[in-house]
């Protein structure tokens, strides 16, 4: 039996981020799960949701650049303390270590397995949140975290997985099966009858 | 150290949907994982992001409305294959049964755990790819997911992650802390020092 919940959004969990910005002359970091991929090709472009009241904002408005950093699981803490406390009362630039890129204004992580630095396309207003649309410029890897053939594999990578209905952290689970591979036999079978 | 990937997208896992759609009067449906959450409040958006190439576009951009049904991991076959074949030469209308909420256009899969009706709030026009922005209208989840407060549980939902550098599907993991939570004491510890 299926329960009527109202408009809940239920397009969880979704992957924790953490936003890398210069806001006033100062690094600053904001987590964010609020994420999205709107293609698949080449320029990338990516989306982070970030309510207006946001300090950040400022920082990569004004840059037009920011970071994209994917903390593994052993960055828990760090990561959740990114989000409770605000860079506008708050200097969060000593909380980690960061390395440049091509990009001047996205403070990559160096804890972080996993970094992408960001040109902002554009920014989409949603009244109570800007969603700023970043293009990928360059992704960065622990080498730890790499396939054999140079892929990122997230069972090495150990994101944090973000619900907001428990308000938990999860992890990576198991895998599955073969994407565009799964259903090739039912394919194959001529679908459903 | 970090190796230099370039402009790959590294925001995986994201979530796997069936989007559900009415095109040319008969129920499609496609497999979609390029999601993403906008904001957090009234109204709720989420994009659903879409090769122009697919059949399934004209469904949504007629009618303006659309399902986002979440399977869970007894479903990958099916899952998989609503990805592997197109509406436009393969009826996948008997690939689910459906149910009807309050739209007339967004079929919801009854054998989906989570489903979600969405209104399309405007289209994002992304040069090769439909970027959907839908307005949740309403929500509908098995009563077997939901916590004791009437909250989707992932771990109960068990839906597919999607991974496109591994090409692989995986589960949602244990849990690994609180959020908003698990940095509670390095906050009140003052943070970095």
């Amino acid at each position: 039996m299926k329960k009527k919940l109202g408009p809940v959004n239920a397009l969880y969990p979704s992957l924790t981020t953490i936003l890398g910005a210069v806001v006033g002359g100062k690094t600053n970091f904001i987590t964010i799960a609020h994420v999205g991929i709107m293609n698949h090709g080449t320029p990338q472009y990516v989306t982070f949701g970030l309510s207006k009241a946001h300090y950040t904002n400022q920082g990569v408005i004004e840059h037009k650049e920011f970071s994209v950093n994917i903390p593994g699981e052993d960055l828990m803490v760090e990561t959740d303390y990114a989000g409770l406390v605000s860079g506008r009362n708050t200097d969060k630039s000593g909380l980690f270590e960061t390395f440049k890129g091509e990009l001047e204004y996205a403070p990559l992580i160096k804890a972080c397995p996993v970094c992408m630095e960001c040109r902002l396309h554009e920014t989409l207003d949603f009244k109570t949140h800007d969603i700023f649309v970043g293009e990928i410029v360059a992704t960065y890897a622990d080498e730890a975290v790499l396939t054999e053939t140079g892929r990122i594999d997230p069972l090495l990578a150990r994101p944090l997985l973000f619900d907001m209905a428990t308000v938990k952290y999860y992890a990576v689970g198991r895998e599955l099966g073969g994407c565009w591979n799964a259903g090739k036999a039912m394919k194959r079978a001529g679908g459903v009858k």
